[in-house]
């Protein structure tokens, strides 16, 4: 991994490592920042994009300080569940919370996305997962990281233009 | 806060930092491991030292892999929730599971419990507490943990002696 973000055009994932412990992935969608957010942050539209075209079921989904959430996918190599909490949630633009995937229980990830208005009707998200060690940090690229939230972005492109 | 142990009577909290996000408590309680593993995983026993005195309400506690626990203490102060997930669970020498504190919802810790027999009736319990900033442990620190484990660490000497 380089330290720089590569130059992206609008489809693209930028990949970058702020440090051992981080990866920041950086990706522009095109529609306005109140849809972005309200994509990532209503369930009914998360089920749609997050799983990227598994069967989601959302558990638990309480976005607001403290509260939890908790989403089983249904894939092709089986079950699937993840959870969190939630250290901050503030609309239209920032979001903290924790993510552990139950393979791997009590591993925690610090999951931070931030929403930028480009002013021309696209919006920047820059997701940064800071993680207690730089194994586990490896260990998350090595296992196609970066491949399924390209996946789930582009699940995600074609909700927020069904939304139009 | 020194690298280094401090030389400790049995009844003393040596306190050390292995690293700028780590910190290292021993401990030497004068009982059979068995019996300290009991008191630290069951949680009729639990609920008698862990609040340091305080009521202590167990809402939830599986100590297996992947199990969740959320414990409610109602102190002089208010009422604290604390809750976590368990990494690791190898009767009688090792628990490792994840500490979070609802005043601050979604801060982490990688709490790793080690417990030594030492061939004469004691055993030494080694806590380690794993944040993912340097300023988190920081604040832990200011925030008189040391104290406060030195007081549930007192309340568990009193109930090792009584399930003699």
């Amino acid at each position: 991994m380089s330290n720089e973000s590569k130059p992206t055009s609008p489809i693209d994932l930028a990949v970058s490592q702020p440090s051992d412990r981080e990866i920041k992935m950086v990706r522009i969608f095109n529609a306005p920042r109140e849809r972005v957010w309200r994509a990532m942050t209503e369930p009914a539209l998360l089920a749609q994009w997050w799983g990227r075209g598994n069967k989601l079921v959302i558990e638990k989904y309480e976005p607001v300080r403290g509260g939890h959430w908790r989403f089983v996918e249904h894939a092709d190599d089986g079950v699937h569940g993840f959870e969190g909490r939630f250290r901050e949630v503030t609309p239209p633009s920032r979001c903290v919370q924790t993510f552990e995937w139950d393979g791997m229980p009590a591993y925690v990830i610090i999951a931070t996305a931030e929403l930028e208005d480009l002013g021309d009707g696209r919006t920047r998200l820059t997701s940064t997962s800071l993680f207690h060690t730089n194994e586990e940090c490896d260990g998350m690229l090595n296992s196609g990281m970066t491949v399924g939230a390209g996946q789930s972005y582009a699940a995600l492109d074609k909700v927020l233009a069904a939304m139009k």
